[in-house]
């Protein structure tokens, strides 16, 4: 779109995570040098993109400098780490030792800094990543468009003048600029497969329970999930395996260790068996969204059409347990001080206040008898798919989209079609499609039942080696 | 207490259930003459007691019939059903087929007769049991005192001035009457253990999601528990083993079959770790109750005291959930004919009407914090020991109580005791105390950890053998 000259971007930064290690590991690349392509590619292109909000420079310049020395001194120490040397950054929901964990916000810029890393961020570094910096969000993550208007909107890479989607909107725009193969995000009721739709990204939103979220800013703690996005299935897969397990602080967290899924991923689609999601996965999808669930579908080699009658109550339900529950957490901000809000966000956290806790009683009715609903169909089908947005990626500032003749209010239409699914909880990788003659790639979701991660991921990776499905570098990013 | 003359009660009626279905399988009783035996009690006192709102005499008869034929004609078909012949009654929540469901309620005496017995209805007459009739409550099950204007109050056997306590106030006093050996109730705050205390006999609160739910009428489905009231300890074993089980139409309800516990009662304490719980739970008691725990703890053998400290924050999470999805269940009637609820609980059904969404999602993270904090306890501890009320039985239409020099109001605070312990789902088993010179009796709470229903009733049966708690027929009710 844009007619700015490129910025030039190192060699080292086209490589996915995996290829970034594989490479330190045969002394093809130091840490230093990649540590280095990331922050001159930030450095270049978040003037444009706006998807960082602090970089921590030194922090990565010091690790990776350890890193290097380990690989010359005791290469053996450091020759299993699965993403040795990676760059990668956060959701600035995550805590980052010496910084204030803003979640998106103006009133948290007066927090104390964080005084220990959040756990996913050390599961992170312990796999041998390197953290390179903390990522733009919809304020205290109440948003699927990373309009942040005390950081200013994230802009898509693929095209600035409109949104990454959120709320993890820089998290996916950091990935799709090559600023960093691999970052983490969030998602309660989409916000890692939003962006991941609009920004042409591969992003996982695991089981519920499945990442702990110790030292993370919460929103919404029953629909709450941490999650990875890359370009590449098997870094997504490669991350989730870094930072799955238990943690004793974490209530929700499922106190065991799966298989690790990485070393699954050529398994093909033997013994899956996949379904489209249609009624009103179908009726709420752009005629592009659904041209890309098509695409998927065929590459799947399925027609079998299955329906979740209750979806459209079930993202009600989501909606109704959000604003109760995002409204209760901040509830002693929002009495003393509403004016410090987002201004996009403050009326729905008001009305969340004041919302009679009846309807939160139905909503969790629905919300148990949606989950039954689900697990019945996954006594026939394996995998299902479904579009991950309506619509490609909408300009900044859009309030209304049209979807299949109707004409609906943008922002919180976009999460749709990925507000049912989160709110049981299932797990969905959602991979990118680029239709041919698009400018903009959208995003379709793998859903999974509850702990298959290994079946969505595989079957992401059988997408992604036909070509149906990839995460180009955005090339026409101004400096 | 009374000096009218006392009704004549059949010998076969002193005996507890499984002493009936041993006289029967003997052949020294027919199952038709402790039917009789039971109707002629039931018509001989319940004038006084007002514990029964229907009673099946009919279906008891034609019933007592078929088991009487089955003995002569195929005794070995029946010999091995353990409650064989034995007249029960239940709560008038359970559906009854041919009656309409009342729940203690004028409203539902429009609704249609229910189509067939609920699920424990039946699996009791599976085992043997014969129904007899239906029980007084209070009005949906909202109140601990089974002052029913609609039916009038259930007066307690041992005293009819004084209440029976609620809201399964007529399963209690049907069984200290000697009108039924065994009677089955309903427990969302303490609405089995409150009865069992002021009237003097055991009664089982198994797990949350242990005996299903299907076919009884719900007051807050994620509190609500059913479960037995019984004379002695083998009486509440023997139908709980009868009702446990598997039912996948209560979603709450366990999927797997436990092992019988009737068979443990012999084992003692063995390997039981018991404990007093301090603090909330003797800061409101009364004299009586804590001299009654204290009864019980000696026994057991027990000087040991230990906390709950969160328990005061759990009785008021369980007092919002249940206001909040009680109100929701009866939300259209409430709009519609508010004038035909309960006067003593129409204006807290109103209340919860109107409760902000955010108490609710405090309330539940109180209730997910104590859970935690129990569970802790409970890898210290295998039995917990705290009395059941604050007090034995008021008088009827008492409105304030006296515990520990403070004057608390008295139908809400029967459950002081029991709420927080029902908030979390821990199985109790209250058993009766009489101490020196008392003339009522006042309950003490043996509670475990989830599952070991089989703790509580080993506990309860080694007190039992040791005449430290027992359930005596009431023998001072006028005919």
């Amino acid at each position: 779109m844009s007619t700015a000259t490129p910025a030039p971007m190192a060699a080292a930064l086209r490589r996915d995570g995996r290829g970034m290690a594989a490479a330190v590991r045969r002394g093809e690349a130091r840490v230093g040098e990649l540590v280095e392509a990331s922050l001159a590619r930030i450095a270049a292109t978040d003037p444009t993109v706006n998807a960082f909000t602090a970089v921590t420079a030194e922090r990565a310049r010091r690790r990776a400098e350890a890193l290097d020395r380990a690989c010359r001194e005791d290469p053996a120490a450091v020759a299993g780490l699965p993403l040795l040397g990676v760059p990668f950054a956060v959701k600035n929901l995550f805590d980052v030792a010496g910084l204030p964990t803003l979640a998106g916000s103006k009133i948290e810029r007066e927090a104390a800094p964080a005084a220990a890393d959040g756990l996913l961020v050390r599961r992170m570094e312990a796999a041998g990543a390197v953290l390179v910096g903390a990522l733009n969000m919809d304020e205290y993550a109440y948003g699927f468009t990373t309009e942040n208007s005390h950081e200013g909107p994230c802009r898509n890479p693929h095209d600035p003048t409109r949104i990454a989607g959120g709320s993890s909107g820089g998290s996916a725009a950091a990935v799709a600029a090559g600023q960093v193969p691999i970052t983490l995000g969030s998602d309660t009721n989409g916000s890692i497969r939003v962006p991941s739709s609009l920004c042409g990204v591969f992003g996982l939103k695991p089981t519920y329970g499945r990442l702990p979220r110790s030292g993370s800013y919460p929103f919404v703690a029953s629909l709450d999930h941490l999650g990875p996005f890359a370009r590449s299935v098997r870094d997504l897969a490669a991350s989730y395996d870094a930072m799955q397990g238990p943690d004793a602080a974490d209530p929700a967290c499922a106190q065991r260790l799966l298989e690790p899924t990485a070393s699954r991923l050529t398994e093909g689609l033997e013994g899956l068996r996949c379904a489209v999601l249609g009624g009103y996965f179908s009726d709420n999808a752009g005629d592009l969204a659904r041209a890309a669930c098509a695409q998927v579908a065929a590459a799947l080699g399925t027609t079998r059409e299955l329906e979740l009658p209750d979806a459209a109550r079930a993202r009600a339900a989501a909606f109704l347990i959000s604003n109760a529950e995002g409204a209760n957490l901040h509830l002693a901000d929002l009495r003393r001080r509403a004016a410090d809000f987002e201004p996009l966000s403050r009326d729905r956290f008001l009305a969340g206040a004041l919302l009679p806790a009846t309807w939160i009683v139905q909503a969790q009715r629905v919300r148990h008898a949606f989950a039954r609903q689900a697990a019945e169909l996954f006594g026939r089908v394996d995998l299902l798919i479904a579009p991950a947005t309506p619509v490609p990626a909408p300009a900044i500032g859009t309030e209304w989209i049209e979807v299949g003749g109707r004409r609906l209010p943008a922002r919180p239409s976009l999460g749709l079609l990925t507000q049912p699914i989160s709110c049981i909880g299932l797990p969905v990788c959602c991979v990118p499609v680029w239709l041919p003659g698009q400018p903009l790639p959208i995003g379709v979701q793998l859903i999974a039942a509850p702990w298959r991660e290994d079946r969505v991921l595989r079957a992401a990776a059988v997408l992604e080696s036909a070509g149906v499905v990839r995460a180009p570098v955005a090339d026409g990013l101004p400096g």
